[in-house]
């Protein structure tokens, strides 16, 4: 699967732009079997995803991603690993984190993020 | 897919405990089609999976995963996302690492590492 690598890079730039900057539009991301893991708490489809994104507990967000792996999937879609720093609201200290994700393509050849794991990594 | 967290677990463990005892026999965990993407070196195939693994730069070595976290894959796999510390020969402050496992059934059944991204994780 040529261009995999670009395509996770154009992927992770566009996600964490869009996190950063309004994140209630990442919901055109998932799809109604998209599962989100977010520190151990489930969220199933797109709608409960996009809410539990909504819930977060901080007004602004600035994710640093500093390392990003990508391979295919089984199903030629593709698996990222992201890790990096981000920063809430007006704190000064970076939290380090880790994020996986799942894309696939869906029924319209679009794609979208079939699986999603976040979990702050402490150090 | 019930039972996905439970065998997660239990590969979790596994991996680990079979890690640090002696990598070497983490062989019969890949397939000829398997991908490991180590600190962004990429290795296919159980054979130099294997060989990467036995040529890392230490003796001895303990994981201690702190979380994990997985999901159901769109083939009826397991996408697993580990976050956790690890310790390395004398040296004695843990490095923090995270690991993306995505595990397939092999022709006969079998569970097996299809792809493995391991990234320390700097604070």
């Amino acid at each position: 699967m040529a261009g995999f690598v670009a395509l996770a890079e154009q992927f992770i730039a566009h996600y964490y732009t869009t996190f950063d900057a309004d994140r209630k539009n990442l919901a055109s991301l998932y799809r109604d079997n998209s599962m989100l893991t977010f520190e151990g708490a489930q969220s199933l489809g797109a709608a409960a995803i996009t809410e539990k994104l909504a819930s977060l507990p901080f007004q602004k967000v600035v994710h640093r991603p500093s390392a990003q792996d990508a391979q295919p999937s089984p199903t030629g879609g593709i698996i990222i690993l992201v890790t990096g720093q981000l920063l809430v609201d007006e704190e000064g200290n970076p939290l380090s984190y880790s994020q996986a994700f799942q894309l696939e393509k869906d029924g319209n050849g679009a794609w979208f993020v079939f699986n999603d794991i976040f979990r702050l990594v402490y150090g």
